[in-house]
C-alpha cells in the first residue's frame, strides 16, 4: 500500500497518535501530520492519579514508552515518521478545498495545510460548574498533566481536601489524596457515589467501606460556592454545610470538544458529541473523528451514548487508520460501557446496562446480588466480591454485570463483557469453562454462582429480598421475622438489633423448627447469602409458606449494625 | 417438588457431595445417601499444595466450609439432611433390582441399599508406574489428603526432593516444596514441562524462568528405578543420571475409577472413563456419573477427552442433581480444557486447543505469540505476560489460547475461554469492550493486542518468525541478518552474540538504512516484539523485500543469552 496520502490529525493525546501510528504501519508513504494546541502529546492521562499519589515518581514517566523513550515530537519523527506540530491549533476546516487553517498559538502566525483525510481527535474539556470562587487558587481540575503536576507540587501543605464529583475521575483523585494521608471529603450531587458506573445498592456498600478507611462522602449535597481568603481557597459551601479545604478538585464530568466540527458543519449527535458511522466517518466521509469528541453506540440498547474512555480512543484510532488507508471496511461496532476502578483496597467495575437503565429500556428485569469469595477460602489471599447481574427475564439474556470488593472484580467484569458481547444467556454464563485453581478462583467461580442465583430465582427455587427491602420492612414496622442462621459466635459481635430478629444456626434449624412461627413471613439472613438460601429451602421443605432470604447477606448491608 | 426419591451417591469427595447438596435444595423430601469408602469426605483436594507449603496452616482447614464449619457426616446430616456412610464401599450394583451392595470396610459387614437413581462419583486414582523401589518409604503420591499430611510431617528432614511428572499435580507439588526451600528436581519423560497444558514454546520459557528461581528440570528423562537404603528412598535413577532424593513425589497422571461401573455393565468410553450423555446419564438412564470418573466432550474438537478437573466435578454435580429431580433436561455440553496454575511467581494457563492439537485436527492454523505487560507500564505492579493464540486461518475463529508470566494471565484465559465458547473470531476478540484502568490493564488489553497480531499476520502486514525458527537459522549457519532494534543500553548487557546480529536502535533506522544490506534476509528483534514489528514496516517501506520480526522478542527466547 503506497498512497502518498496526506493525513492530517487534529489532537495529539491518545486517539490522534494511535491513528497516526497505525496509518504509518499500514502505509509507509503516507504524509502524516498531527496538530496539537498544547505542548504535551501522547501522554498517559490515566496515570495522573498515580503521579499525585507518588507511585509514578517522575512527571516525565507519564510521557514515556514502556521501553523508556520520551514520546515527544522527536520520537514521532524518528521512530514513526510522523510530523507533530505542537503549540498549533486548527481554527477552521475548509471542507471544499480540503484544507485546515492552522494558527501558531504563540506567534499567531497562520498557515494552511491540505489533507486527503482529516481526523478529528480533539478530545474533551472538563466541565466547570458556574459557582462563585471556582477560579480561586487551590482549585484544580484533574484532566490535564499540568493539573497533576500542580496538585503534587502543593500537596505537602494540604491538610484537608474536597473533591467535587464522585465519578471515575473524582474517585481516582480522592484515592490519590487519601494515599497521601490527606483528609478527603467527596461532595456528590446525586444520592450515591459513582452514579454513572454503579447501581445504588453496590455504590452504598462501597461508600460505607471507603468511609471505614477514612474517605468521607456528602451525597445529595449541592455545592453553592467556594470560599477563599486572599485569593486562595479555604472551603466549600454546600446547601447543607460548610467544609474546610486547602485544596479543591473539581471533577463533575467532561464535555466533548466539538466547536471545530460544528463550525465545519459536521453533524453533532444528540449526546452533544460528534456523530460518526461505524467506520468512524463523520457526516463528511473524508473526515474521521475518534476518541473523547465522538459519541458511541451502546451494543445492547442501540442508543447513542457519550462515554469518553481511553480504551475506545485507542481502539478507534486503529479502526480509523485502517479505513483511511484501505477504504471504509473496518468497523467500530459499539460499546458496552465497561468501566473499572480501584479505590483504596476496593475494586469496582461494570459492563452493559445497569438495573434502572434496563428497566427504562423496557426489559423485564431480574437481578441477583452475590457476596462471594474470589478464590478458595483456604487460600491466604482470598477476597470478597459483591457481584450483581442484570438479566432479561424473558430471553434470559445477560444485560449487565457489576462488581465491587477487595477481591478480584475485574476478571469477572471482563468475562461478563465478553459473554454479553455474544448475547449470552444466564445459562451460558453458568456453563462457561472458566479457569480454576485455588490462587485464582473457586471450583464454581463466583461468576458462575451469580448466574446460578439468577437461574434459581427464575426457576422459583430461590426467593429473595434485597437488603433495601429488608431495611424498609424493618423501618416500616412490618410484622415478620428475620432468622439469622449464622453461628452464635458470628451473631454476637455484629447483627441487626431488632426484636424481629431471631438467631437459629443453620445446622440447628431442623431441630428447632417448632420454635419458628409458621404463619409469619420468614426472612433468612446470613453473612453472604449461601446459608440463608439453604435455610429458605429447609423452611419450605418443612411446610413454611412465606420464606425468603436476603440476597448478598450482611456483606451487602449498607446500614449500621450493632 | 416432593418425590421421596431414593438417591444413592457413590463417592464423597467433590462431585458426589455437590450432587447431593443440589438435589436436597431441589427436593426437600428426597432420601439422599452418600457412600464413601474413605474416612475423609468433601475435602479441598486442590488445597493440598498450600497445606504442604504451610499457607494453609491446619489440616482441618481443608475440610471446612468458608464459614469455618467442618464438612463431616454431622454437617451433611444437620445442615443438608444428607446421610453419609464413610468407611463403606459399594462392591456391586444390581441394576435389575436397583440396589447397591454395600460393604463396611472395617467390619466386612454387607448390606443392600435400593435406589431410584444412582450417582457414580468414584473419582480417580493416581497411576503408579511399574518401577523398582516405588514402595520405598519417602515415596509419595499427591492426590489424597493423607499424602499431604504425610509429606508435611517429614518435610523438616528433607534436603532434596524429586518430583516425577511435570503435569499440574507434579508442578504444584514442586512449587510447594520450593516454597519450603527444598531443592527440587522435576523429572519429565516428555521434552517439555506441563505437556498436556502448554505448547512447547511457552513451556520452555516457563521452565527457564523457574530454573532461574532454583527449580530444576530433567526433560526427556525416563525414570528407571528408585534407590533406597534401609527401606527408605535415597535417589532416583533415570536413563541419563542418578539424582539424590530424601523425598520423591510420583505424579504421572491419574486413572478414572471405573471398575464398579464396568462390573455393572455400564459403557466405558474410548478414553477409559465412564461414558455419559449430555445429561450425565450412563448407558443406564437411571444411573448418572459425574466427576473424575467420566469422560467429557471437547467443545471444539467434538472428541471425547479425559480431563479430570475439580470445576467439572462441581458443575456436573449440579447438572446431575437437576436431571435426577426434574427429569433429564439440564445439559453439561462439554469442556474447553481450561486449566491454570501458579508456579512460584509465574502463572500459566490454557483454554481450547493447543497448536499441535489444532493441526492434528486438520485446521489451517495460524498463531501469534505476544510478550506484553498486563497493565500500564507506569503502574508499579505491572507484570509480563506471554500470550499465545491459536486461530483457524480459514474461519478466523479462535481455537485456543495460552499464557504464562508473572503478570495477570488468568483473566485473559477466562476472556478467551468465554469468547471461544461463542465461536469468536480473532476480530471479535479484538473488538471486545474489556475493562481498562491502569491498575488492571492497558487501553488496548494484551488480549486485544494478541488478536491484533494474528490479524496483522493474516492481512500480510506483520511477517514473523518464531524464536525457535530464528535459533535454527542461527545454528544452521543461514546467511541472514538479525537487526536488534533496542537501544545500545539495552543491547549491551543481554543479546544474541553472533556476527550476524547488528544493533540499530529503532529511532535510528531511517538515518542508518544504508548500512543495512538490502539483498539479505532481515530479521528484526527487540525485547517484546513491538519495536521489531515497527522496524519490519520501516524496512519494507524503504524497499527491503525479505523482512520479518521475531515474535515475542527476547522475552520469548528460551535459550542462553550473552
Amino acid at each position: 500500500m503506497s498512497s502518498n496520502k496526506k493525513i492530517v490529525i487534529i489532537g495529539g493525546v491518545a486517539a490522534g497518535p494511535k491513528t497516526a501510528a497505525r496509518a504509518r504501519r499500514l502505509d509507509p508513504s503516507a504524509d502524516i501530520t498531527i496538530i496539537e494546541r498544547d505542548t504535551y502529546i501522547s501522554y498517559a492521562g490515566c496515570g495522573m492519579p498515580f503521579y499525585v499519589a507518588g507511585s509514578v515518581r517522575e512527571f516525565s514517566h507519564l510521557f514515556q514508552t514502556s521501553y523508556g523513550v520520551a514520546r515527544d515530537e522527536q520520537y514521532f519523527s524518528r521512530e514513526k515518521g510522523i510530523k507533530v506540530l505542537t503549540g498549533n491549533e486548527v481554527t477552521d476546516i475548509d471542507r471544499g478545498k480540503k484544507e485546515v487553517l492552522v494558527r501558531n498559538v504563540k506567534t499567531g502566525e497562520e498557515s494552511r495545510l491540505s489533507y486527503d483525510n482529516l481526523v478529528i481527535a480533539t478530545g474533551s474539556t472538563p466541565f466547570t460548574p458556574p459557582v462563585e470562587g471556582i477560579e480561586l487558587k487551590g482549585v484544580y481540575r484533574f484532566n490535564h498533566p499540568e493539573d497533576a503536576k500542580n496538585i503534587r507540587e502543593v500537596l505537602d501543605g494540604v491538610q484537608e481536601a474536597v473533591v467535587i464529583g464522585s465519578g471515575l475521575i473524582g474517585m481516582e483523585a480522592a484515592e490519590a489524596l487519601r494515599e497521601k494521608n490527606i483528609f478527603v471529603t467527596v461532595v456528590e450531587l446525586k444520592e450515591q457515589i459513582l452514579p454513572v458506573m454503579l447501581d445504588k445498592d453496590l455504590a452504598d456498600v462501597l461508600a460505607l467501606r471507603l468511609e471505614e478507611q477514612g474517605m468521607e462522602f456528602r451525597l445529595g449535597h449541592k455545592v453553592l460556592k467556594l470560599k477563599g481568603d486572599d485569593g486562595k481557597v479555604t472551603g466549600v459551601v454546600t446547601d447543607q454545610e460548610e467544609l474546610d479545604a486547602d485544596l479543591v478538585i473539581v471533577a463533575v464530568g467532561v464535555r466533548p470538544n466539538v466547536e471545530l466540527a460544528q463550525k465545519a458543519g459536521l453533524t453533532i449527535g444528540r449526546t452533544g458529541a460528534i456523530e460518526v458511522n461505524r467506520y468512524l466517518q463523520t457526516s463528511d466521509p473524508d473526515i474521521y473523528a475518534v476518541g473523547d469528541c465522538v459519541e458511541n453506540t451502546h451494543l445492547i440498547s442501540g442508543q447513542k451514548v457519550y462515554l469518553p474512555m481511553a480504551t475506545y480512543a485507542n481502539r478507534q484510532g486503529r479502526v480509523a487508520a485502517d479505513n483511511i488507508i484501505n477504504g471504509p471496511k473496518s468497523e467500530f461496532k459499539g460499546v458496552l460501557g465497561t468501566a473499572v476502578m480501584k479505590a483504596l483496597n476496593w475494586n469496582a467495575g461494570r459492563t452493559g446496562l445497569g438495573e434502572q437503565q434496563a428497566r427504562d429500556l423496557g426489559y423485564n428485569v431480574i437481578t441477583a446480588l452475590n457476596s462471594a469469595l474470589d478464590r478458595t477460602h483456604y487460600h491466604p489471599s482470598h477476597g470478597l466480591v459483591l457481584m450483581k447481574l442484570i438479566v432479561d427475564r424473558d430471553s434470559r439474556k445477560v444485560l449487565g454485570a457489576q462488581g465491587i470488593g477487595p477481591g478480584e472484580v475485574v476478571k469477572r467484569i471482563d468475562v461478563a463483557a465478553t459473554a454479553i458481547s455474544f448475547g449470552a444467556t444466564v445459562d451460558d454464563l453458568a456453563a462457561l469453562d472458566l479457569a480454576y485453581a485455588p490462587p485464582f478462583s473457586t471450583p464454581i467461580d463466583l461468576a458462575h454462582h451469580t448466574a446460578n442465583i439468577v437461574r434459581n430465582k427464575l426457576d422459583g427455587l430461590a426467593k429473595t429480598i434485597s437488603v433495601q427491602e429488608a431495611k424498609e420492612k424493618l423501618d416500616r414496622g412490618d410484622d415478620f421475622l428475620i432468622v439469622d442462621v449464622r453461628t452464635p459466635q458470628q451473631f454476637a459481635p455484629k447483627h441487626i438489633d431488632d426484636p424481629r430478629v431471631m438467631q437459629v444456626t443453620l445446622s440447628d434449624i431442623r431441630d428447632r423448627i417448632e420454635e419458628v412461627p409458621k404463619d409469619k413471613e420468614i426472612v433468612a439472613l446470613c453473612a453472604m447469602g449461601i446459608r440463608s438460601y439453604e435455610a429458605q429451602r429447609i423452611f419450605e421443605g418443612a411446610g413454611f409458606k412465606d420464606v425468603k432470604y436476603i440476597e448478598g447477606g450482611l456483606q451487602a448491608w449498607p446500614y449500621d449494625l450493632d
